[in-house]
Parts: C-alpha cells; sequence; structure tokens
C-alpha cells in the first residue's frame, strides 16, 4: 500500500482497512504527522499538532483492536479538532491570540464521545478568532490558504477543518456551525460538511458564539465518513440547555438500503438569483443528476436569505458581546481587527432588537417548516460565489458590484435561523479550479434524508475524488 | 338560606349547593351582580360586566344540571377574568384606554377551559395598566380601593380580581403574575392565590407584559378553590412556547387524604429581615402552628430578593418595550404615565444586559433548586409590608425609609425568575386591620405539596373566614 493513499482515504477505507488490520492506527497517525508536519508551516491549518499525544493513543489502540476489542468505524481514525473544542491536554485557543495557552481542564461532550468511540484526536485547528468571520482569516495565527488556489480564502470560520482535511493531512475534523462556519469551508475547500439540526450535537465544552444558533458538526471528504462523526457526535446533553433528548439515528446505517427517491424542493426564486453564474451552472446541472437518477424536482418559494440576515445579526452580534464582554472591556487591543469590529457592531444593540429579533425567529421557523410540507429536502448553492481571493472585499453579480461579507452566509444562515439541518457536497468546479458547494437540507432531525440524498449524489458523480495539487 | 351568604361562599360550598340543588346558578349569579352592581360604583374591581351573558349562561347551565350532566366543581360557579384574559363575547382592554374597545375574536385558552369545565364568566376585572405596576392603580379607569381599608392600594396588577374576590362580588377569579401580580393583591387583600410553574397554565390570549416571566393562575377565598380552579386552568398548548407538556395532577384531590409532614425551609437571612415587625410577628406565628401541627421546620439560605430584583428589572422592561413598542411609537399619550415611565426605562437596556439576565436567571434557578434539595417547601411573608395607603410611596423599615415600589414585588419576583409555584395565603392583618400574608413556594411542577400545606394551614386557623366591612 502506498503512503500517499493514506493521506486521501476516506474514513470508511481506512476502517475497513483496519478493521481487516490491513493497516494499523500507528501507520496511519505516523504518516499523517509526516504530511502535517510539511504542510503546516504553509497552510498553516494546525494550530496544535498533538504529535505525541496521538502516537502514544495509537499504540493503545492498536492493542485493544488486536485483542479483539474493535469499536466500530471510528476506532483508530485520526480526527482534527476545531480549536474552539475544549480538550483537557492541549490548549484551546478559540483562533484568537488572547487564548493562546488556555487550558481547559476538560474535554467537550462531542471530543469525549469521538474518545470514546475511538478516535485519535491529532491536533487543534486554525479557525477565524472566536468563529466570528466567513472569510476563515486569521491575523493572529495566520490563514490558511485555500488548497485549490493559495491565494483565495479558506472559508471560515472552520478554515483549518476545510484545509486540513481537503489537503489529506486527515481524514475527518469537527467544525461549529452558527452563520454557515461548517458548511462555508467545506464548499470552498471541495470537501463534505454538515451542520445538523439545532439541539442534535451538544455544544458544551465549545467556544460559545451565538447560544441561539450555534451548532456542532463534522467535515469530512465523503458522506458516509459525516454520518459515523455525527452518529458518534450526537446525543443528549444535560450541560447543554438546547441539547434534543430526541433519539439518534444510525446515520452509519443510512446507506445499507436502496432509499426511496425523495421529493426535492428548489427555491428557484430565493436562492438562485444573483449568484455566479457558474455556480448557477453547476448546481442545475446536479440537479439533473438527481432527477436522473429518480429523484421528483419540485420549486417552492421559501423564506428569503435577505430577511434571516437581518434577524440573524440581531441574534448573534449581541450574543457574541455578551459571551465576549470581559475581552472588549479588558483585553480590546489584542482582538483580531475585523472580529473586534464585529463585535462593536454588537454592543449597542437595545435589548428589544434582539427580542424582536428571537420572536420572528421563531415565525421564520413556521414558515421555513411549513413552507418544506410538500418536499422531502430542499437543494441550494451552499455560496453564490466561489472563493474570493484573500483580500479581496468585493466580486461582481450581474454587473453589480457586492460584498463579500455578505454573499459568504448569505445561503447558509437561513439555516441555522431555522435550525434545519444542512449538509453542503461538492458538485464541481469553476473554470479558475475552485470549488462549488451543494447545499441539501432536510426537515428538523431528519438528517437521515440529507445524507441519503447526499450519498446518491456523491455515488454518481466524481467530484468528491479530486484532489487538490500540494 | 340567606343572600348574603352566597356571596361568602367558596367554590367549594356553592359547588356542593349546587351539585345537590339547594342553590341554582340562576340564583348565585343573580345575587353576585346585585352586590356587583352595587359595590362597583365605588370599588371599580369590574371593567365589564357580563350581566345579560352571565345570566343567559346561567339558564343554559342550570338545564345542563338538572338533565343530569354535572361537570364538576366549577360547574356553574361565576368566575371574573382578569382584563388581560382575551374572551370573545367582552372586550378586553388590559386595563388601558389604549384598548378600552378591543374585542378579541377568541377566548384566551384558560378561559376556554374554565367555560367548558361549567364555569360562568361574569365579566371583566380592573389591573394595574398592561399589568405592569405592583400598586394596583390604574389612572385609566380608577382605583380599585382595598375592600379592608379603601384608603389603601388593593395591590396588583391583578388588582380588581383580589378586590372582587375579598368583597364577596365573585368566588373566584384569574390573575396573572410576572413579578408578584398575584400574589401581591392576594396578601393586600387577604385572599388566596396561586401562581403556578412557569409552564403549567397557557397564556395563549393574555396580553403579555413579559413572556419570560409571565404566569396565569387563580385567586379565590380558600385554598381548595385554587386547587379546582389551577386543575381546570392547567396543561400542554401548542399555541404557547413555555407551555409544558407534562401531566396536570389532580390538584382537586389534593386533599382527600391525610397528607404526609412535609419539611419546610425558612429563608431567615434573606425573606425576613427588612420587613415591618407586624408581618415578622404574624409569620412566625404561622410558622410555630405549622411546628405544633407537625411540620419540621428548617433554616435555609436561598438566593437574595435583590439578585432576583435586578435580574428581572434586565427581562421584563425590555420585553414589555417589545410588545407595546407600537404604542410607545404611535399612542404615548395615552399611556398611564406611571406605565410610561417604566416602559421607556426598558427602552435603551443593550441586548447584551437583557442576554446576560437570561443567562443569570438560569444560573439562580439552578441555585434555587438546590437550596430546596432538602426541603418540600419554603415559607416567607408574601409582603415585606402591609397594604401602603393610596399615593404613598415610602415607608419605615428599622428606622430606615425604603420606597414601596421595590418593596412590593421584593418576595414575590424570586419565584417568577426561578419559575417555581408559590401561593399566598392570609395568615393574620396588622394593628389597623389590613391582610398580612404567607407565601409558600414550592418545587417545580409540584403545586400539590404547596397546596397541601396551605390548606392544612388554613383548616387550622380562622383567617380566610375574616371578612372586611362593606
Amino acid at each position: 500500500m502506498s503512503n500517499n493513499s493514506i493521506n486521501f482515504m476516506t474514513i470508511s477505507e481506512l476502517s475497513e482497512n483496519i478493521r481487516e488490520k490491513k493497516l494499523s492506527p500507528i501507520e496511519i497517525v505516523q504518516e499523517l504527522l509526516k504530511t502535517i508536519k510539511k504542510l503546516n508551516p504553509a497552510n498553516k491549518s494546525f494550530l496544535y499538532i498533538a504529535e505525541e499525544e496521538s502516537i502514544k493513543e495509537a499504540h493503545s489502540i492498536e492493542k485493544e483492536i488486536s485483542s479483539g476489542n474493535y469499536k466500530g468505524p471510528l476506532h483508530g481514525i485520526p480526527i482534527g479538532l476545531k480549536d474552539l473544542y475544549e480538550t483537557d491536554n492541549m490548549p484551546t485557543t478559540s483562533g484568537s491570540v488572547i487564548f493562546k495557552d488556555y487550558q481547559s481542564n476538560k474535554n467537550a461532550t462531542s471530543v469525549q464521545k469521538l474518545i470514546d468511540a475511538g478516535s485519535i484526536i491529532i491536533g487543534k485547528l486554525n479557525m477565524h478568532p472566536f468563529a466570528f468571520g466567513a472569510f476563515g482569516t486569521n491575523s493572529d495565527f495566520g490563514t490558511p490558504p485555500n488548497p485549490w488556489n493559495t491565494s483565495h480564502i479558506p472559508g471560515g470560520s472552520s478554515s483549518g477543518s476545510g484545509v486540513a482535511v481537503a489537503s489529506g493531512m486527515i481524514p475527518g475534523a469537527t467544525g461549529s456551525d452558527t452563520g454557515g462556519s461548517i458548511r462555508i469551508p467545506s464548499a470552498v475547500c471541495g470537501i463534505v460538511g454538515i451542520k445538523p439540526t439545532y439541539g442534535r450535537i451538544s455544544r458544551y465544552g465549545l467556544t460559545p458564539l451565538s447560544w441561539s444558533l450555534d451548532t456542532a458538526g463534522p467535515m469530512t471528504r465523503s458522506v458516509k465518513d459525516c454520518a459515523y462523526m455525527l452518529e458518534v457526535m450526537s446525543g443528549f446533553d444535560i450541560n447543554d440547555d438546547s441539547s434534543s433528548t430526541k433519539d439518534v439515528p444510525q446515520f452509519s446505517k443510512a446507506f445499507d438500503e436502496e432509499t426511496r427517491k425523495f421529493t426535492i424542493g428548489i427555491p428557484k426564486n430565493q436562492y438562485f438569483t444573483n449568484i455566479h453564474s457558474e455556480v448557477e451552472t453547476k448546481v442545475n446541472e446536479a440537479i439533473e443528476t438527481l432527477k436522473k437518477l429518480g429523484f421528483t424536482v419540485v420549486e417552492v418559494d421559501i423564506p428569503t436569505p435577505e430577511e434571516a440576515g437581518k434577524i440573524q445579526t440581531n441574534i448573534i452580534n449581541p450574543e457574541a458581546v455578551a459571551f465576549h464582554q470581559d475581552r472588549l472591556r479588558n483585553d480590546i487591543d489584542r482582538i483580531a481587527p475585523d472580529v473586534r469590529a464585529r463585535l462593536e457592531s454588537g454592543v449597542f444593540i437595545p435589548a428589544v432588537n434582539y427580542i424582536q429579533a428571537q420572536r420572528l425567529r421563531r415565525q421564520f421557523i413556521g414558515r421555513m417548516v411549513d413552507c418544506m410540507s410538500t418536499v422531502d429536502a430542499l437543494i441550494t448553492p451552499t455560496e453564490p460565489i466561489c472563493s474570493p481571493e484573500i483580500g479581496q472585499t468585493t466580486t461582481t453579480i450581474n454587473n453589480e458590484e457586492v460584498t463579500i461579507q455578505s454573499l459568504l452566509t448569505k445561503f447558509t444562515s437561513p439555516f441555522n435561523l431555522s435550525g434545519l439541518p444542512a449538509i453542503s457536497v461538492p458538485c464541481g468546479f469553476d473554470t479558475k479550479g475552485l470549488p462549488i458547494g451543494l447545499q441539501i437540507v432536510g426537515k428538523h432531525f431528519d438528517e437521515m434524508t440529507i445524507l441519503q440524498i447526499a450519498h446518491i449524489f456523491e455515488s454518481n458523480t466524481e467530484w468528491n475524488k479530486m484532489k487538490p495539487t500540494l
């Protein structure tokens, strides 16, 4: 087996090899560490490389497995953590110099679940400081460049997760998503990322951005891998107020049988206007592919991204201020300038705006649920554009100059506001070779359906087999 | 049977007479209407007297009952509604001239439940405008004077409910309680009022003051009567976000059997300092009575009223502004001056204060629950003072001048913040003949225990048999 192939193996492939004892976790960890150490000085996707810890863990796991105690598809799989997941044996910086030496005394609930399932935590991943930004840039620790074109942004806030997975440094990573922070880097780095239903995965031990909207989720190179990680990370946690007591389905079994041909709604009027034409072309091709595969596709009207944006700002910004109040008072000069500006804009939002936003949110959810009553899932582009260049602030759509900042979360944030699960899967590349993402949105707590649709699409296209030139 | 006796019969007594066909609902309604029409010009507790409607209803109910279809203890019982409970056949003013002609097209969920149980809605009751005040004064429609001494306040915001029940105009009324609005008028008018656990009774169809804290509940002249009304009014309602799916116990059966001798916690350090000495004396006598009845009494420390007050203001005021925003913009001159001032103080509260208050609230709840783990219930004075004179703004406690405004909700609002159920029962009178209330606080969704304790106390004292001179 060639070493290079380990880097781009999916979790499913690695675990099959581990289970059949063709590959040892030690070999995998060592190979990945070699790549991480080679690529990281330039791509900066890791803020902490858990070299010793992961090798030690791999040895102990190899013993477990060879003694016949095989735990399942994540056993022996190296996973990277977005650096806002607390870990009891490595620092958690939340992407900011302010926390560069912060050592938590616990593992986040979802991290502990990954460890209990046998995953090996191989390091902590770069991110937009405090997860408060969609570009994935980081003026404190450096910006991980997009592996498909290093002059372009990685997308954020889970930038390191997107870059490390896309670059074959790790098969899977955790991300968090408040306005799109899993789906944006997944789309622009050409990988798969799922933002589960609000309440599905505990956020206990994750640095909050906005309690009302924060979600945790996996980022991988295949839909199946997302399902494996999602299943392990999910479940009720008394330490997270938003945590749902709903049973966790066996997501890993989502692909065992022929699935029924779902009805997919396309919000043409709200999510296909004012987008780059190359994005439009690829997403429409994806929809045609799904039609040919037997899915029913219907047009639907759903609440607009513009509405969601206004409501969302009045929730995220003051909640972020509430959490970072101490930093704003005592350490304001060390907050990354773009994040500081965003926080400052939240300081003076009146309580009544916040309260109204929460009320409007409840109505928004109700309308979204109603609109989805006749379909099983929605499809939209994940992003209206491909990855912009680092430093680029505007782009041209339909001959109009548009601010990129508001574009990046435009199609993702409505599904934070509504709490619906949404997955981004690769569906092509633009002429510059930059990835395009397809967003599939499900009903509350129905991740199963979108995993199945995404998997069928992935299995019938070649997009997730593409690798960047590193 | 003397007519006068109907006025001061409890719901239990009336319903026994109805069931045994000794009294007809028509006779009861007519007798109460006579008293209402006699007293109301001076005591202003009714804003709408449903004369025709209630007589018509009484006739139809009498037919039902004589045909053998007896529904239970509320069948044929006249009930008054605080005028923020929407009704489809009478106006709902919320105590403000702004809504003096507002006609809803529905009954509040709890009103419909009372009607379905056979209650006769006999009218709508005065209240502090928008329920935003603890004095129970009303500059729009006049202030119902305290029946024990008409130069004193009735307490609010459910002022009309307190006065009408205490004056023998009705055996039971609905109130609502955001910071004490059921318990304050119950205590100072010498009746029984229960604020149930947050989530127990639907608020759908009640004019909101503060969604996060609003509760609905009954006010009566006996504990048993409160239990009857509570049982009927409670239950899940999909139209109220806060509504609990927990089963509703048979509160009406709370008194059927010998109850166990509960352990009662007394927060001496937090709720017995800085109170009027006559209140202290009577509440301590009540505690001695309970000891003699076999209850175990222990001292406990619980979170302070001062903490609760600060958190509460940052929640109630902006939520009230959010609901009344249109009035503040377009009709500010018609908002009662004291209420307007209170609303205006909420306009500039920053979102971050509100968010922090909601976080502190969750911690407050946690600490309160912990503190109650070793006891079955808490006892405090309902009010640190007796009813002040109308227009009086300060009082002297321990030789210090204190603002009455903050005193009135001091001991009641912590149990809105914590969501715990709390009942106020009469426990004596001061030397001026003004009633004193005993507050019994239970664990979440354990109204049963506090009803039982209150009933045992009531059955072993004479306080609820006292009547004001009218």
